[in-house]
């Protein structure tokens, strides 16, 4: 009872960052947003921190791409973690096609024949969508090797590097991340238009690729393990927030040191009261030791396509130089793990 | 299929309404805030326009007040619909007394201890929140008479009056009101601590102050009657939703002709699917004739924390001048009502 | 960590108040289910204890009339708060009319040109419902005096009467309190068809019938203040939420003690974080001291059309004979209260 | 505007499948969870059906196990595809230990301190998770080959073949699913603890597990290829739900033909307006050709340990002697998929 709430002024032409600094003061969910940008802007201030980004939902689609890109680019975050459909629709993008400006109030009957798949209130083009499936079995699939056990950290690479050979779209996620050395990791690449279009290569193409999704768990807690401190961005929940988080608990058994994320902030609709972990709290977790006890943490319970475009714009405003411990990821054969950090200006 | 989406792009230093125009050719709840600015936008160009504003929740102790003055001050409405509370803390802070800044996450059994109120994330002092509840029952119920009959309009009207001559802070919802000649009507007055309080004026102090809820439902539907068009604005939905609805069929009633809204927003967290009127959509609505079929309209699922400064900002930006017909509304004393339009630039 | 859960087992033929016994051995909203029976059994067991029943939400369309009359008639509520909407469908079917199975994935524009109102996925005739605003503006408002100060209690009870000698369907809510002594507030009963044919009768037919709200919270806060204790169950939350919390405020400061709420059971949608109100936890309404420090309390997020005729049989089956004190409530001229208990089984 | 809504009873002593019979006539949510028998009951007498169940949320947690193998057990399911979430607190109590009732107003710290995890308002034992961990590293992954490409499938089976041999509660899920003949998919295993045990046997043990995440996509759109019709129903959303859906899409590729699920019904709090799959409407994935256009379909919005319970009581009232057709899975060596429908009563 010592700070006084300062109601929000309307100052027209002030800056995004001023705005979420105004909302500090502020309550309900506006001041969530601000207490956002300041959680991890303390993540970026923080020496040998390694910030994990988990992206669910269909962010993509929705028009977040270049947000992503941004954030991997100026190396806000250094590892992703995402669902296969916001890689799929990226890669979609990355090849020139386009998603289109739809309505959520529509005869759904009336798309089908039309062959116009319907994400909320955005359209995409079916036609297009199995072109890119095909790309996938057929440009990509023949630079990837049979019987080796990839990861699919492994995979986005690869698809990565093609990508760059191939000109793809600058702001592709997947680019980027090649670009930026932001290792990205997908583990249920299978439960994707990405995923079965290399299980067609297989299928239909007599090639043997294996996506060892152990490896994958292997790999991302390894991170964890090696890690100075780590911290946590989760858009939306899902299989990427629960990926995150159990690398705390791998690396815990396996160092047999506490090993939970130091910085933690989720923008999502997921509501605790359904018990999901999509929605549960930061409280919750620090129950089960994958978030710190001390952990500066925020939960923002606002859409992403309204809240990260906020965020970013104001993390851009707050370090238009950012000078920071950016870790480089050195994976060695055998899946140990190396991480130097390197002090760069982004 | 005509429309690309266009990526939100990253431009630390853009303009708050460059970001809403940004946002238009994303999609989901981005697009909607950004169509809110539109559809807002459009209703102060149109002329001879009534825009009703409904006010829910909590939005002074979270910081909204200014949010509200400014856009009575610049009248980007012209009649505003609020919960008892609203107008309860705006007349709380307008004596000087303070919101504060607490936590969600905190034992209530120890603030009970303290007469600490808890509203979420923002505290109270409940020994001053008593202050004004004494304040109403003995410093402002004198300036009311006993045995009229009151509408909540005209309450609110002379509290902003006494607010005027008691040099109360400037930013107050109810004293913005009184300046710029914006109604305010709280039909559920006697739902909150400034209802209770004119009843203790009644009760302890032998007043006979009158509160007649049917003078409030008379007056609301006459400006629907005679305005040119209408529109509607919600921030949440519950009484005041349903109560600026109404008027719409209760003057078509009257007139025997078409008199629902032409343009239409809500910012809230009410979803359609519990079939209550708060989360019902604007199609629904329509079935009723209280939404005119043609008419613009748009639902942002958000909370109105993050959104309304945002569409505000957005407004204040796109109309640094603001040149529209601002409506002046004369009571007659038999309950008629004359609407006149000035051209003002605000 | 004494408990361990039991999973619950499918057993064909249970009763449903066997299943939400077996409910609270488990977790979520389930277990909350389980509670909601348990707390309101406590409230039942409770001698002298009122227990107030908040109504919002379009219940009455969605089919729960007899749920509500039932739980009248059984007196497991004593006093009800609703929205008008509520009362009016209430109304509307006790004149024998009906609301109509319809589906909220439906063209509103054709429905307009039908002039069929929809809500969610229920549908009613407009003109059906504009014969129910004649027949309270023509049948029922000749039973009303001019001048006199009603309270909305007050014009319930007559309407109930009127419904009796008018021989209205038995089980509806409105006729239900009537023959069980339950009064029945309406806080906003000018937010409704019901209060807006009220108003007609004034302006059209040179009626001067006064609804006075301040008395509401009269009236209302006697209660608490009289009462042994208090028991609170709310259907949504809305105005009936916050005007029956409400009176544990004006009734402490009428008698100087504490007079919070016992016992506390809300059925909701409405989540917390958006910080109204209607979502706000019994912990938050205890740093209020709206509720007791030691209530047992408990909060089921559930749209109430699942959970309420669960709660319901479960209530009917626990207590195949209720035997509780039933509360009489005398109301004095001059605006005073006396409740006695009378020992029922019902 | 034929059928009238019919308020809903209160018949203390009737059928849960009496109660939910009676809802069909009632509206909102409750309505919905009537045509959930409904739609449910529809599929059982489908001929040469497959019904397929996602599961995600922590419904093992919550009580929800012996609904699951009771879904299985009386082969009102097909194929199970689960969050590793769901399998892993199965196999935990499976091996006979607990979960145990708590709450979710809890100071978190303390509970880490006591090593209590908690999952909402359950708690569990973090030691009894560990050595769970180490039985499936130690006792489990024994029985596993190394450097064999397994599916999630074929892990799940074999552990619910060992679980048979090593004399595991018989209503667990996994060992419900292995006798019944009822596949198990789980697209991201390796988010999960059961994941993550798998990959300490290859870290610590020198153990070459395969996991090939790619054989799952193979192997459950082989299904929907075969199958006579396919039917859906989703606990929650999540990767279970996209994944089932997406065998619609594949097997389509796969036939040139139209291989749409022609049941479909979703319990799930997850809404469409955040664009996401989870809460996607059916109508949408429609318009991917994943849900036939005249498919019976119907989303439920309601906690899961509520409705599930209800609708398999109903299920079971409705069908004491379930007579279908009963698919059974032959998976040859090369990957290919043979069904055989046996009649079976059960």
């Amino acid at each position: 009872m010592k700070t006084p709430t300062h109601p929000i002024e309307v100052q027209p032409g002030r800056s995004i960052s001023h705005l979420t600094e105004g909302l500090l003061a502020t309550g309900f969910q506006g001041r969530k947003l601000g207490e956002a940008v300041e959680v991890w802007a303390k993540m970026l201030r923080e020496k040998q921190n390694i910030i994990w980004l988990g992206l669910a939902g269909a962010m993509v689609p929705a028009g977040m791409r270049k947000v992503i890109s941004y954030l991997i680019k100026r190396r806000m975050i250094d590892v992703l973690v995402s669902t296969g459909a916001n890689l799929y629709h990226d890669l979609h993008e990355a090849r020139g096609k386009r998603h289109y400006v739809g309505s959520h109030l529509v005869d759904d009957v009336k798309l089908r024949k039309h062959y116009v798949d319907r994400i909320y209130d955005v359209f995409a083009d079916e036609t297009e969508f199995y072109r890119t499936d095909l790309w996938i079995e057929k440009e990509f699939c023949p630079h990837l090797s049979d019987m080796y056990r990839y990861s699919s950290r492994e995979i986005i690479y690869e698809l990565g590097k093609f990508l760059d050979s191939w000109g793809a779209e600058k702001d592709s996620i997947i680019l980027s991340a090649y670009h930026s050395g932001v290792p990205v990791f997908c583990p249920a690449l299978n439960d994707s238009s990405l995923g079965f279009s290399l299980m067609f290569a297989n299928r239909r193409r007599g090639r043997r690729i294996i996506l060892d999704s152990l490896k994958d768990v292997d790999e991302s807690s390894r991170i964890t393990e090696v890690a100075g401190t780590t911290s946590v961005v989760y858009i939306g929940g899902g299989v990427p927030k629960n990926f995150i988080q159990q690398t705390a608990v791998i690396a815990g058994y396996q160092t047999r040191h506490d090993r939970s994320h130091k910085y933690a902030l989720q923008i999502s609709m997921d509501a605790p009261m359904w018990g999901g972990l999509s929605g549960c709290t930061f409280e919750e977790a620090q129950s089960w030791g994958k978030i710190d006890l001390r952990a500066k943490k925020v939960m923002c319970y606002a859409d992403a396509t309204i809240a990260l475009p906020i965020v970013a714009h104001a993390l851009g405003e707050k370090f238009k130089k950012l000078r920071r411990d950016v870790p480089v990821f050195e994976w060695g054969r055998n899946g140990t793990l190396t991480i130097k950090y390197e002090k760069r200006s982004l």
